[in-house]
């Protein structure tokens, strides 16, 4: 008889069970076992759960992994390798590594040019590929980032989601000494905001609704947090930058309106870097592109480079997990203090761990 | 009584007139006299003509020129300096120049950082400040560049438009040995293509409708044409690219359509450029950049630099005018054998030149 763990498995929507499911098998050749320590309850894991199937795919085998429907979730965690396949040379058993969720083919353009983050074939793990709310996972070797010196095994498990935000800020080119708009102050946005912080942005405005991503916000270092409900804020962007427009805006909430919106809160000859996940179209004139050299930079996910200088961030201080980690849970809570607060609390919550 | 000319004088709808109006008087301190030798029809002069006031201040006297109302016309011109206000040392008397259109403030933000062609108070000569379908035109001397040897007065004329096409690539980043996308093969279109055959493109497919557009894209070098018509255009050209799409793509027509399409041509990672003049939104929605790491960039225009650029390469043949010019006529013919030309025989024409 095979082993058994418990695992939280996505079977449809509002349908998510902590279950009993067999155990990883041994590692196939260039892959590696990880014991989880812990996993953080992603944006996309919450769509899924409310709205699913989004990334999940159900109608055909993934192209790259071969896995349809049901599906562990999780892929924000750090572990540690307790197994690994054959040819496995950068990482060794007892490792504590955060992995990179980008699996990839290794062919296709992108992934020539080094950007398997955006491969044709990319199969997110705990999406496209079983993930890590669960005891044991099994990912590509390649995509292990082992964790420096100075690394807590639960900031660990934010290096994931900050470098999304990381990468974002490195897609602007360089933002030293520019006025930043940051749109939404959710996980991405916070970490956006102290990517570019780091980076040496001279003025940061961070647009937010809720008072509680607010007072967020201000601890990650905004300089000034505006409220759309209650202001023109595109006027008062350009009442705080002489007249002109912001240098370079980070869209980091998937809304129909705050993409264009990326676009008119800058100066002419900037850059709107997008980050959010839309499920509708907008209404966007091209000509508030090329009637201003503005510049419209989509980005998806991060390589392990960013894993790296995420690491060094947190290691130096720059970047902080703390004010991100919301709520600790264990496993066999995860839908009642995980997915159902994330939707009852939304405000009140940024990121929320989850022990297996 | 002060000196009289002839000039192209546009005073509303389908109401251009050549009419007698003053010479312009002893060039201010900064500003040169020119005598135009020949100045080319724009697709922005036909727009106005068409359907304008477009560009042209109607409602407030334009914030740097003061300009309001009645214009005359141009802005693609060659011609010899024949007086210059005080203070101006880069051109001489007796000078043969081709003049950038682009006036602007020198104070904002744009303009500080050497995007002057996208300064907040932007005004183009011929559209919000008298221009050269005159004999005469008064112009801010820092814009005259001087004709180098081997480009002729003519080919010098053309400079202007096709530096737009110059600048868009080099906003691309390098293309050197990629797939290239151009959408539609008109002026812009035109230039835009021998700059990618110069810039190194692999490949250049252009997508464009009209017969005659069609052999001029051949005629300058396009490797593939397609026609939206008769084809599934996104189709084919991921079937021309290994199922990936284009690397980079130039949006040069401003339809409400081809400003998403030039982003769904593209390869994840892929770079749209966008050089249309666009009167409606589009439907876009902003997933197709931020799950693809693709990027939209905008571009107005050019600068001196781009003149410099255009015309080495006038000079050793990469780029060629001749193709372009499908008419040379006189001023007092501008309406009927310039403008309704156009408007009867859009296909057929692509640049008429006119010698006041
Ligand atoms: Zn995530
Ligand atoms: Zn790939
Ligand atoms: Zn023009
Ligand atoms: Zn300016």
């Amino acid at each position: 008889m095979s082993e058994t763990m418990q695992a939280a498995v996505w079977h449809g929507q509002q349908d998510v069970r902590v279950e009993t499911v067999p155990v990883p098998p041994t590692p196939q050749p260039g892959w590696v076992k990880i014991k989880v320590d812990w996993c953080g309850i992603c944006g996309s894991d919450l769509h899924e759960f409310v709205a699913g199937p989004i990334f999940i795919p159900m109608d055909a085998p993934h192209p790259l992994t071969g896995k349809q429907g049901s599906v562990i979730l999780g892929h924000e965690f750090t572990g540690t390798v307790v197994a690994v396949g054959e040819g496995v040379t950068n990482v060794k058993e007892g490792d504590f590594v955060a992995p990179d969720a980008c699996q990839h083919c290794g062919e296709c353009v992108t992934c020539r040019d080094g950007r398997y983050n955006v491969c044709e074939k990319l199969a997110f793990t705990g999406l496209h590929n079983d993930g890590a709310f669960a005891k044991y996972v099994n990912i590509p070797a390649e995509l292990c980032y082992v964790l420096p010196e100075g690394v807590s095994p639960e900031a660990g498990a934010l290096i994931e989601p900050l470098a999304t935000g990381f990468k974002a800020v490195r897609e602007a080119g360089s933002i030293l000494g520019e006025t930043v708009v940051i749109i939404g102050a959710g996980t991405i946005g916070l970490g956006t905001l102290m990517a570019a912080k780091a980076a040496g942005a001279g003025k940061t405005i961070v647009l937010e609704m809720s008072t509680a991503r607010t007072e967020k916000a201000k601890e990650c270092g905004a300089d000034i947090v505006l409220n759309p409900k209650d202001c023109d804020a595109i006027a008062e962007i350009k009442t705080l930058t002489n007249g002109s427009g912001a240098d370079v805006s980070f869209e980091c909430v998937g809304n129909k309106f705050t993409g264009p919106l990326a676009v008119d809160v800058l100066r002419n000859a900037g850059r709107a870097v997008i980050v959010g996940i839309f499920e509708e179209p907008s209404s966007f004139n091209f000509f508030s592109l090329s009637g201003t050299d503005k510049r419209v930079i989509g980005t998806l996910a991060y390589t392990l480079k960013d894993f790296q200088g995420v690491s060094a961030l947190l290691a130096n201080g720059q970047l902080k997990a703390e004010p991100m980690i919301t709520g600790r849970i264990e496993l066999e809570d995860i839908v009642e203090k995980g997915f159902v607060e994330l939707i009852n609390n939304k405000d009140e919550n940024i990121k929320i761990i989850v022990r297996p």
